[in-house]
């Protein structure tokens, strides 16, 4: 099943994708789930019976419709970093063996199409491509042989990073989360359409049309189901916390030239098989 | 106003305190607050409504109630590091020209009384003893001299960290984030009844009755407006958000010998005109 956010006459509404259409679930059956909180909450039989109903014919063009925030205050944002062997190497730092883990706040998030704002503090705003795992269940100290029965779904994350404010000081938290910068969706791919773990993806970034990142989430340091089982050690994980896995090679800053996003800038991530987050990058007016 | 978070029958209450009383708000008037979050939500005019009521003899002790989180569900809990020049020389670090910040989540707070968690990964669990502002206003580009008026008031906080898993990685979000180890509270006093910033204040932990950290708030590298002031450039900050602001020398892990806490030990944090956030520690019981 493939799952939206979107925003019509004011009103946030959870979808059904078919087809590159829309179906609202609300609507479907009586006390129908009306966002992904709620459907992730309501478990397999009702997740079932959105999908069975889903399959008519009704709905509206994805295109059309303005998407909006999948999950509007997750417990967590729990996001690593060096995860991909080339990209920890082309920022020189060493391949970890404890995942480097930073948070994201709810303040940074916005949904595919939003304007990622360019702060006027810094020039040096980077893309990052990534795979997100969105939690169906939580748990402590779960086993990494059952954590991806834990995932709900799986969509795409631009982890767009002021360098300069990331580098202030040893700490990533405050370069990783000015306002609107974390733009992720619009389609929640359910785990049981993917490859276990979401290994085996193409995982791309586009700048204006030009590929700027190009792997495999198989290049993974530490898998989904690792990275789950692990942090799992140190904190209760709970329906809908967010995962960001991480960032392969051929981000912004280590190109030669550095290649940062500009006003008018359009960015992409493409995942096989889940779809493509697309966001402008707009300067946010001087304070 | 002195205000708390307590439970019975089950229920989360907002309590103001008078001599060591607690006075539940919901029945003082019609619509009135019912937890801390809609207090300050409600603004000024339903405030000083509380305060005069309050002032009736009422109340049961606050010794005998059960405490619970101050704000169940913040937007952000942004913690300052290395904020006092004596701490950060002592861990060896450099004092920072602009804040070191990392994000608490909610998973990892408790109220005071509550056990801190003890986990059976790291026998290295350090206390930190902080003063913690709430918010009661958001904003952006908040100016130092205006920022103030943001607080809306000031508890105490100990920073519990697992010092192995704070240093596993350059990143100190998984070390800061184990379960039941950020306790804060009892008492939130409203900025009006404490000096400007929260200056000037003695901040204390003891550790089994013993002193092991005792300065002033006054030696903070960032001052509360400042800090206020510099994270409202990155992000736009809300009613209701947490902001630790960093601990004095004489943490556990940079005694000689070492101290840590260990199952059955109390930890305390003092501070002047707030007073005292005690917590038993209680092993975790192995996975």
């Amino acid at each position: 099943m493939k799952l939206t956010m979107f925003t019509t006459g004011g009103a946030a509404k959870l979808g059904v994708i078919r087809d590159d259409h829309v179906v609202e679930v609300g609507p479907l059956f009586p006390d129908a789930p009306t966002d992904l909180m709620s459907l992730i909450l309501a478990g397999p039989s009702v997740q079932s019976q959105v999908a069975a109903l889903a399959e008519a014919p009704q709905g509206v063009p994805l295109s059309s419709v303005t998407l909006s925030l999948l999950i509007p205050r997750p417990g967590k944002i729990l996001c690593l970093g060096l995860n991909y062997v080339e990209h920890a190497r082309e920022g020189g730092s060493e391949v970890p063996d404890y995942p480097a883990v930073f948070s994201r706040l709810p303040s940074s998030m916005l949904p595919a199409n939003a304007p990622i704002l360019k702060t006027a503090l810094s020039d040096e705003i980077d893309f990052e491509a990534e795979l997100l795992v969105i939690l169906g269940s939580g748990g402590k100290n779960i086993a990494e042989d059952e954590a991806l029965s834990h995932v709900f779904g799986y969509t795409a994350f631009n982890d767009v990073s002021v360098r300069d404010y990331q580098r202030l000081t040893s700490q990533w938290t405050v370069g990783k989360n000015f306002d609107a910068t974390g733009p992720y969706g619009p389609v929640v791919v359910t785990a049981d359409e993917l490859p276990a773990g979401g290994r085996d993806l193409r995982l791309c970034s586009r700048l204006n049309g030009k590929v700027m990142q190009d792997a495999s989430t198989s290049d993974m340091v530490f898998s989904v189901a690792r990275t789950i089982s692990i942090l799992s050690q140190a904190m209760t994980l709970e329906a809908g916390d967010l995962i960001a896995t991480g960032t392969p090679s051929g981000v912004g800053a280590s190109r030669r030239p550095q290649v940062f996003l500009r006003d008018g800038d359009v960015i992409e991530v493409e995942i096989e098989g889940i779809g493509t987050l697309s966001n402008p990058v707009v300067a946010e007016a001087r304070a």
